[in-house]
C-alpha cells in the first residue's frame, strides 16, 4: 500500500495549525499534527518542501523504516523542528494502519488500558478570588484536576493568566514577541499562598496543579516545591528550564513536591537522564513535538520501567489531531498519568471534526477506526494563516529571562 | 470481543511443547507457546489451574491490561514459569489481533524494517573437521552466519555437539538429568584453535558465533575474549552466569569481543544493567520466556536506546509459534541484529503448520494474519507428553558447575 | 543417606500449602514449605512433576550441593515457582539433617544467639478505633510490636483489613481474582491519622509497622516516609514496586523512617542493591520463597555486612513448616530484626503439629530435633484443594495497579 | 544602531547556500550562514517568515541579548534548524561589530593565539593507490593535515569517496536521497590496510585523520580505534552516533585511538557530558549549526577545562561565511586543534568573495574588519535553488542505517 499523495496544510481558525496529510494508493487518508507555535513555516516548509517528495511511493505500513529514514536521512538529527516534521508522518502513518485495520489506534498499540482519560483543566485568574472562581468553573464541568495560576501583584501581565476562562491563548498576533516583566522574588511571595487558597476551598480531593513555565534556579525551584508541600501538588510543573537534566538533582534533593517536566522537549535524547535518575515523576512530552507516536511511546515505556507516569502536553497550540494521537496512546500504556486538556474553539473543532469527546472529568478517542479526527479542508481554507508569537519575558533590570 | 475457552495443549513430536490456545466468542484463535524445557508441566498447571479460568470472558483487544492484570495479579513475579505464562497469553493475543485486523503481527508492531530476518545455524563436531565439515553444511544452504561448537579433547561430551547434524537436542528422555563432566583449562585451551581453524577455512565473510553457555568465570572469560579477538567473532554468548550483572563489567574491561547473553532472562529487570552500561552487544531474550511479546518489546526498545542489537533465542525447545513470533518482532525494530534458528523436525512442523519460511540465509514470517502458525491438535495428540532434562555439568573432582 | 521417596501433599484446612514430604531409606522424615499463594499447583506440578523424581536415590545429606544440582539444573533460575520448589527440598532436607543429628535445626545453623523471637501482629481496623482496639488485643496478648492497618474512607475495602481480628487471609474462593479499588491520594490522606493515634494511645514503647504494599510511586513514599516521621515507625514495609531497586534512592533521599521490602522477592540478586546501597532496613524474604534456609541465609548474611536487618515475612500463606524454619533461622543470625507472626487457625495447626510455641511476644522454635512440625497427612487428606486467589487493585479509572 | 533590514537570499553555485544578511540604519552590512544541508528551506522559512520581521528595530550591537531571544523567544529550543537560524544572525551581527569597530573579529574574540589555522583535507580514492595519489596532492600543496577515506571492496559506493579529487560533494540533486549499501565487516576489513599504507607512505610526520560517519556500534568503534593504533590517527571521527553520549565510554575503554566528534550536534547540551567525561579528544561542532560564535565559543571553553580540543566541521555544506567565522574563532581560542577544510568550487567562491586564504597549509582568515566575506547578491541570482539531498545507508537486508 504506497503513498500516493502528501501534501501540507496550514490553517488559522483562532491559532494557526499545521496538518499534514497522506493520501494512499487505495485512498486512505491520514493525519499528522505538524504544528510548532510561533515556528510554524519552518517545519511546513521542511515537510512541502524536503520530507513530502520522498514519501511519494513508500510503503504506507513501513512505519519504524519510514520513521528512521526520516530521522537518519536528516543527518542533522533531533530538535523542535525535525521531530515536529517527523512526529507529522508517523501520526499520519498510524492513522492510515488504523483505517486500514479497521481498528482505533490504541487498539494496534495494545488496547485500553482503562475507561478514559482523566485531564486536567486550566484556571486562571488577576486575583486569587478569579482563580478560585475559575476552578469553580472546571469543577462543575466535571474535571477531577486542575491547574492553577494566578496574577503576581506587581507584575503586570504573569503567564498562565488570560482574559477568557475557557480559551486562554498566549500566543499573539504580530512579527515581534510580546515582552513580559518577571520578578522571582514577587513569584514566589505569590504563589503559595494562591494555592493554599485552592486547596482550602475545593478541599483535599480535587487535584491541584502548578506550571512554574521555566523561570527559577534549581535552588529557588527547591524552595518553592518545599513551600507547596503542605498544600499536596498533584504536580510542580516545569520549575527549572530543562536543557541541564542534572538541575533537577539539586531541585529533587529537597523537596517531594512532584516533578513534571517535558512539553519543550523533543526527543529520549532531551529526557533520559531525568527518567533514569527518577528526577521527575510525570514527563509531559507531547506526540507532535516529539517525532510522533513511535517515538513518545519508547519515552513512555522508558518511564515506565522507571516509575515516571505520563503527563502529555495538550495546549491549543497542539491541533486535534495530537490530541486525538496523544488519547489513544493515554489509552493503551500502563503508566498514564494525566492528561492536560485546553478545549479548542468551536472553529477549531469545525475544521478538524473528531470522535473524542469529554465526559465527567475524562477524554474518550472514540471507537472510529484510526485516530478519529478528519480534517474539513474547504473549512480550513476559509482561515488562512496569520504570523502569531508567544511572548518573551524579561527581568525588571530589561536581563531577557525565560517565558 | 471476549474470549470464550483457553486451553493448554501438550504435545510431543520428538521433544515437548505447551502451547496455549484461545478462542474468542467469534471463533478467533490464537496461540502462544509456553514451553520451558524441562519444566514443562509447571507451566502447564500455572496456566491450566490458575491463568485460563480467569482469561474467560476477558476483552481479547485488551493485552497491555490483560498482561499487568497477569504479571501484578501474581503477586510473585518474574521468573521463567510466571513469565513463560504471561507469553503464552500475550503472544495468543497478538495472534488474534492480527487475525481481526487481517494483518500480519509485524505489521501491527510498526511494520516491515528489512527484508528478511538473518538467522544462524548450530554446527558443531566431536573434532575441528567434522565442525568445519558441519560448518559448510550450513554455507551449502545459504546460511551468513554459524555458531560453532567443538568437542573437548579428554571431556567425554561437550555442550553445543549433538549426534545429527541438522537436528542437536540437548534435553533427554529419563526422570533425572545426565550428568556431564567440564574442564574449564581444557576447554579454554581447545576453542580459539576450533575457532581459528573455522575463520581460516571460510574466511572473513561468514559469521562466526560461539556459546561458552555461562561456564567461565569473570576473568576467564575476559581472557578467552581476548583470546579470539584475531578471529572476529560475531559474538560470544552467555560467557558467564548473568545474575550478577556486574560480572560483565570485569569481562568488558579486557575486550572488544562482542557478547550476547539472555536466553534464561525472563524481564528487563534481568538485563536492566547489562544494556544500560553496554556491558553486551546483544540481547538474546526471547518470546516464550520473557513475557511476550509485549514485555519483550520494551527490552528491545531499551536496547535500542542504548545501542544494544536484538540476537533472540531460537533454539528448538521453543515452539514454532515462539519462532514465529521473534521473527515478526525481528522484521518490526530497527536494532535486530541477528536471529538464532534451530530447525524443527518433520514431527514438530506437522504438529504447527507455519507460514515463515527459510530462503537464501533468511527467514521470512510470511503474510498470513496473526502469527502465521496453527496447531494441527489431532496431531499434536498422537505424540503425548515424554518427561525429557537438560543435563547438569559437575568438574573433575564433581563439583557442580553451570550447565 | 539416600533419599527414597518424594511426595508433595496438597491440603486447604482454611487455605491452601503445598508441602514437600521426603522420606531416607531408613525412614528419616523431612518437610518442606512450596505454598505460593494462588499459583500453588503450579509449584506442585514443578516439583511431582520433574523435581521429585530426580530426588530418589540422592544423598540427604548433600543439601549444598542438591540446592545447586536443581538451581543449575532448571537451566531457567530464579522466580517465585522455581525458588519455591527449590525452597521445598531444601527446607526438607535440614529438617531430615536435623533428626540425623538429634538436634534442633538451630544448632545446626551456629546455634542460638537470642532467647527468643520477638513477632510482631497484625492488628487492623476498618476505623481507628476498631484498629486501635486491635492493637490492644494483641498488647493484651504480650506483643511488643504490631503492625497497624486501618480502613480508608472512601474506599469500599483496604488491603490488609479483614474481617476477622486475628485470621485475616487476603485470598479469596474462585477462579477470578476479586478486583478492589484504590486511591493513592485518599490512602495518603488517611495513614498518618491513624498511626499518630495508634502512637498517642499506645505510647512510645510499643514498635508499630505499617505495610504500604507496593502501591506508591517512589515520591509519594518520600512524603508518606516523611509524614510519618514523627510517629517513629519501626519499620514502612513495600513502599514501592521492589523490581527497580534503584527506586529506593528516592524514598530513601527524603525519609529517615526505616524501610523494609522483601516478601515478593525470590533471590539475592532481587535485593542486591537494596542491600548493598543500605536503601533499606529491614530484609523481609522469606524461607519458602527464596531458595530455602542455604540461599536466604545467604541474603542474610550479606544483610549483616551492610548493617542490614532480617525481619522474614510470615503471613498465613506460608505453612507451620515454613514459619518453623523462619524461626531457626531468626533464632541463630546475629542481625535478626523482627518476624512477622499471623497465626493459623486451628485446623492448620491440627494438620501442622508443631513445636514452636508463642509466649510473651516471642516464638520459640522448640527444641525438637529437625524444624519441629510434621505433616498429620490423615487431617490433611480431609481438606482437598480448594482453588484461591489474591485480589487485584485498579485504580478509580480502571487503570491496573500493585495490590 | 538599529537593524534595518534582514533578508534570507538562497543560492545553488554548485550546491545550495542559505545566507542571512542583516542591514543596520547606517547601512553597515553583516552576513551568517544559515546553510542546513537537505533542509534548507526549513531554516530559510525559519527565518524569512518568523525571525526576520522580529529583528527590525533591534540594537545590532546586542548580540548576547539577541542570541536569548531568539533562542528563549522560540520556546521549543534546540535542534539543527532552530540553532542554525540563530547561529546566522549572531553571526551575522559578529561581522558587524567587527565592521563597526575597524577589527577583524578575532581580535573582538581576544586577538590572535596563533599564527595562522591548521587545516586538513579530504583525500579519498576507489582504491588504496588512488588514496594515495590524492594524499600526495595535498602534501603537494603543503597540507600538514590529511583525512583518508578510501573505497570499500564489494560497496558501490562508500562514504567519503567521490569522483573529483578536491571537490567531493556527497549531496545530490532530486527530491529523494540516494540510497546506499553499507557493510560493517567489510569496512572493518578494509580501513585498517588503507590507514597502514599511508602510515607507511607519508611517514610519521604528516597528521592522518579518519572518519567513521557514525556507522558502528560500541564495541565495533572500540576494534577499529584498537587496530588504528599503530597507526598513530590524529582522530578518528565519528566512530559511533552521538546522541547517547554514554557510548562512548565503552570505545574509550578500550582504545587510544583519539576520538573527534561534533558535526551533527547543535548544542552545548548535546556534549557536554562528551567534553565533562573527557570521552572524546576534538570537539568537531560548527559556527553554523550550533548557534553561532556566541554558543559555540561557550563549548570550545568548557572543551578548554577538561582539555579537550577544537575540531571544527569545515565541509563545503558549510558557506565562505561559516568558514570565516570559524577561522577567526580558531585564531582567538587557546585550545585549537584542527579545522576541516574542503574548498569550495570556483562558483561559490565567486559568490562569495573573502579575505580569508589558504598558505602553507594554513588558513588565514585576514584583516578585513568584520568576517571578511561578502555576498555577491548579482551571482547568488544566478543560481537559483536545487533540491538537493544526503544520501541514506541500508545495510545488505534493508535495515536503515546510520549515514
Amino acid at each position: 500500500m504506497r503513498i500516493a499523495e502528501a501534501r501540507t496544510i496550514v490553517t488559522c481558525p483562532g491559532r494557526n495549525f499545521v496538518t499534514l496529510k497522506l493520501t494512499t494508493e487505495d485512498g486512505t487518508t491520514g493525519l499528522g499534527d505538524a504544528t510548532l507555535n510561533g515556528r510554524e513555516l519552518s517545519v511546513a516548509a521542511y515537510l512541502s518542501e524536503h520530507v513530502c517528495p520522498m514519501l511519494i511511493g513508500r510503503d504506507a505500513h513501513a512505519i519504524e523504516d519510514t520513521w528512521r529514514y526520516l530521522y537518519n536521512g536528516a543527518y542533522w538529527r533531533r530538535g523542535p523542528v525535525t521531530m515536529t516534521a517527523i512526529a507529522a508522518v508517523d501520526t499520519a502513518l498510524w492513522d492510515i494502519k488504523g483505517k486500514v485495520a479497521s481498528l482505533p489506534v490504541y487498539q494496534l498499540l495494545g488496547g485500553r488500558c482503562r475507561a478514559g482519560v482523566t485531564v486536567y483543566g486550566h484556571a486562571h485568574g488577576e486575583t486569587i478570588d478569579e482563580m478560585l472562581d475559575a476552578v469553580q468553573g472546571y469543577v462543575d464541568r466535571g474535571y477531577r484536576a486542575v491547574r492553577v495560576q494566578c496574577g503576581i501583584p506587581g507584575l503586570p501581565s504573569t503567564y498562565g493568566v488570560g482574559r477568557d476562562a475557557l480559551f486562554y491563548e498566549p500566543a499573539e498576533g504580530g512579527r515581534a514577541p510580546r515582552e513580559e516583566t518577571w520578578s522571582t522574588r514577587r513569584y514566589l511571595r505569590a504563589i503559595p499562598e494562591a494555592i493554599a487558597a485552592a486547596r482550602e476551598r475545593f478541599g483535599p480531593e480535587l487535584e491541584l496543579l502548578h506550571d512554574v513555565h521555566h523561570r527559577l534556579t534549581p535552588i529557588e525551584a527547591a524552595q518553592l516545591g518545599r513551600a507547596l508541600e503542605p498544600h499536596q501538588l498533584f504536580w510542580l510543573e516545569d520549575p527549572v528550564p530543562g536543557e541541564l537534566q542534572a538541575s533537577l538533582r539539586t531541585v529533587r534533593r529537597h523537596t517531594t513536591t512532584p516533578i513534571a517536566i517535558g512539553e519543550v522537549l523533543n526527543s529520549i535524547w532531551d529526557c533520559e537522564q531525568l527518567i533514569r535518575e527518577q528526577l521527575i515523576d510525570f514527563i509531559r512530552m507531547s506526540v507532535v513535538h516529539s517525532g510522533g507516536i513511535t517515538h513518545l511511546r519508547r519515552v513512555l515505556h522508558l518511564a515506565e520501567l522507571h516509575r515516571v507516569r505520563s503527563g502529555c502536553h495538550g495546549a491549543t497550540d497542539l491541533s486535534p489531531v495530537c490530541l486525538a494521537a496523544a488519547l489513544h496512546l493515554d489509552l493503551a500504556i500502563p503508566n498514564f498519568g494525566l492528561q492536560e486538556y485546553m478545549r479548542h474553539t468551536p472553529e477549531t473543532d469545525a475544521v478538524f471534526p473528531h470522535a473524542y469527546r469529554f465526559a465527567d472529568g475524562l477524554l474518550h478517542p472514540g471507537e472510529v477506526p484510526g485516530l478519529g479526527v478528519e480534517l474539513d479542508e474547504a473549512a480550513a481554507e476559509r482561515h488562512p494563516y496569520l504570523p502569531a508569537l508567544l511572548p518573551v519575558a524579561r527581568l525588571t533590570d530589561g536581563t531577557m529571562h525565560d517565558w
